[in-house]
């Protein structure tokens, strides 16, 4: 397909190897995989990972699962805690495929409790220090009461503790990303040893794709819901979860203005499409993307002097050193490797793959 | 429509009385009304303007002015520097309406002399000091030859000098607006009078919200276009630009947790939904959102102690003052005035009315 606007290009075979990886890994850990696919946010996608033994999953809403469930996911995780007003529209899939939700106050387990018309599974959502959801892991008397209500429920059954590890996406280094797992271990092992009596059959459920990447301990976990690994993006490369070779997707740009005055490119490819989310460069100023421009049949990786810098609703901004501004002309298609795939690919809503072939997303989030 | 997700409510009764405002102050000012549609991107919002007189309009792709030229607009002027890729794209649309195009480099034109197939207007894109695109003002010989080669292309038709002056958009005063403003007033006129003679229909376009808001001259200008006024939002309010109440979008979100340990809130409402654009709050920290709660039939807009203050993919966070934090459980729906209309509307993809109607907008960007 000719490239007239921004396109999000998918690697097929690069997503393909992260899912295989990954696949692997949980194998070998003997950890159950239910990735995460708020990524992707596609049905075909999804075959992929189909064809590779995945056969649960993990979505970030009951819009997203009921998508999913229409192309034959019958066991998902909404890892999101329960939205109350919802709930009737979750009866209409519980009774339908094995559905999990997330619980994390009294308000949303009462109204479970009282709403709830079909068998389903309930986590715990537990707080082991991202600090953005969840409960403590101290606070065992909530826990205890929680569960308590849970098992009077005869529509309620207790699956076990999930966790999301969300502060490995603030580290500084690959050892805080170490520490921050181990750390989470550590409160989910100590939930697990209090319970586990009760509960035999408990699931510790985790997975951010920083530690699912670089972690190799995951002692005390039954799963992991990684999502992000299929793509990755500049901000795990940043923090040295992987290669730049890893990346799946690139963004493809025309360039519509070259400004030598400023050292600057303008290109049509804008918030519209990449999304706001920056990481900070080299020079401490926000970035949007790196660069890779084509010589001739080569493609180069322009170093951090040259980035997108700016964002309006259509119109991105590259920052470009003097000595590679010739390497643009208006035209020009160049690639743009996104700082966060998961928002890029939410905003795009359909990938082009290296195969020349279209991939559609839910159309509506 | 019972609202169980994040929803963009818009307020019909305001957005008419904003469109109504800038059509008289374009009749009284005699300037030719041409408002951008990128903010709203719905056919049915479009009609409202028709309704008001409206009959020229501004896209900024050629996405977009295919998505309205369907619905009957057949005078548009894709406010975006001509993208040379979608040249044979834009000769489709060309031969079906009233097209303008807008250039600023020997590139472009060379690109639409050489391919383009119809009868095309073409503005010259000026940069009166918003710094991301266009040719500075003065820059005379570039601009003599680019109308040279105007004027020999027999299916391009010179229309002006179109300008945004989007550096209003980071003004520290309402004074700064005005400044703007006038000193890219100075330099447009200073083109016409250079050019009036040689090509006396020519045409003066430029208008951003803040200054077709706020300013009430306009010496030589001859058409406007601001968009985002339609709806206002949370920056237009922050810039001295609206009043909160001539605010017509808000999203409701549900709440789904309150942390009192940390005085936060989460929402199920999150960068899928927002945008991740953001103002600076009165604590020197990032803003995406102010707050509105209900208070039995009351609604209470909380102070800016209150504001959302992160966003993840689908989780928002408030800030909430201890003493306001009773007015939050699980399960009740909250109201979120956004920062920035346009990036929230875009991925929201439509709009419930007060009126309880659902308004579509354009499916894809």
């Amino acid at each position: 397909m000719e490239i007239t606007r921004p396109t999000l290009l998918l690697n097929k075979e690069i997503a393909l190897r992260n899912i295989e990886n990954m696949v692997r890994k949980a194998e070998n850990l003997h950890l159950n995989f239910r990735p995460h696919f708020k990524t992707h946010q596609s049905a075909e996608i999804g075959e992929w990972f189909r064809h590779a033994g995945v056969n649960c999953i993990t979505v970030s809403s009951l819009t997203m699962a009921n998508y999913f469930a229409e192309f034959g996911w019958d066991d998902i995780t909404i890892a999101f805690s329960v939205n109350i007003p919802e709930i009737p529209e979750i009866n209409e899939l519980a009774g339908r495929i094995k559905l999990n939700v997330l619980i994390e106050n009294r308000e949303g387990l009462a109204a479970l409790q009282e709403q709830i018309t079909w068998h389903t599974g309930v986590f715990v959502k537990i707080d082991t220090g991202y600090n953005r959801t969840g409960i403590e892991f101290n606070r065992v008397t909530l826990i205890d009461e929680l569960l308590e209500t849970i098992q009077k429920s005869p529509l309620l059954e207790f699956k076990g503790f999930l966790s999301h590890t969300g502060h490995t996406y603030q580290s500084n280094s690959t050892h805080d990303i170490f520490n921050r797992h181990f750390d989470a271990l550590l409160k989910l092992k100590a939930l697990k040893a209090r319970y586990q009596n009760d509960w035999p059959e408990i699931i510790i459920s985790l997975g951010d794709t920083p530690s699912c990447s670089l972690c190799e301990k995951f002692d005390g976990v039954d799963e992991i819901r990684p999502g992000n690994f299929v793509f990755y993006d500049l901000m795990q490369f940043k923090l040295g979860v992987c290669k730049l070779t890893d990346i799946a997707v690139r963004m493809v740009c025309p360039v519509v203005a070259v400004h030598p005055s400023r050292n600057e490119v303008v290109i049509y490819g804008g918030a519209v499409h990449f999304s706001k989310d920056s990481i900070v460069n080299i020079d401490g100023k926000p970035l949007f993307g790196r660069i890779i421009i084509a010589d001739g049949d080569k493609k180069i990786l322009l170093d951090e002097k040259n980035y997108l810098h700016a964002l309006s609703q259509e119109h991105g901004i590259l920052k470009i050193a003097p000595r590679d501004l010739s390497y643009f002309k208006p035209g020009d298609l160049i690639e743009i490797i996104p700082v966060h795939s998961c928002l890029t690919a939410n905003l795009m809503k359909e990938y082009l793959t290296t195969e020349d072939e279209i991939i559609k997303m839910m159309p509506f989030y």
